[in-house]
């Protein structure tokens, strides 16, 4: 959540920039960084999502682990992709 | 302008689904969703400054030429490698 | 395997095209389709290794279980960020 | 040149590493190799071009400049988005 936080900041911070006609490539570097903290977010959420639900299912077996591993495989790649 | 507005308030909407306990995979979804909008955000700027910025280095010729350039290329590394 | 023959195939076609000075921007085209296809050549591996390894050790538990569960967050991550 | 040419190394070398078995989170790793190797050589060739051909557009002027900009630009987004 403090990490949410912190991006929707940094989000601000971005228009900040934007509205005060920042030159692009300083923009951009904040974008890039903006980008890097969403991807760390996303990493964490995977990691407890592993750790937890995934684990789980797995430990459950029968259908649950199949659809919980496949859900997991697809985030993952959506994440890789974009 | 715009477009970063409403990354905001995606990323709000992040941090609403995290407070509901959102199932983490419908979280990560969208976390690709703000990801993709912020990047499409950067390449926009990108080709506004090439089209621009860069242009104008590149018609000038000599060292602010070669200084642009290089930095073009080094914001479009750390865009695809972030 | 199959795709990683087809891989090696792309990237010796890469290396005619650059023999033949083919147009820049249609090999960047090409090592686009490339590194997706290493992409897609990683996701399926992880699937796997998350089927059969990680599967395996979160039905174990224990020591095994946090240090396979760890490794492939460690792998994602690399994954997403490169 | 040479640069594919070890990237061609490189995807063999994950060819041998397979069908040795090698540990999968092993073989991950080099194919994150690879991938930064592929990006790598793309930027560079990007940068070669923006140097030369989408240079001499610009300083052309026209239709010319819009053409390779916009090229340039569709091929920036699709290394940023692979």
């Amino acid at each position: 959540m403090m990490r949410l936080r912190r991006i929707e900041g940094q989000v601000r911070g971005l228009q900040r920039l934007v509205a005060e006609d920042t030159y692009c490539i300083d923009v951009l570097t904040q974008v890039s960084a903006v980008t890097r903290a969403l991807q760390s977010f996303a990493l964490q959420m995977l990691d407890e999502h592993m750790a937890t639900c995934v684990s789980d299912a797995v430990a459950e077996g029968g259908e649950e682990r199949e659809r919980k591993l496949k859900e997991a495989s697809d985030a993952i790649a959506r994440l890789v992709r974009s």
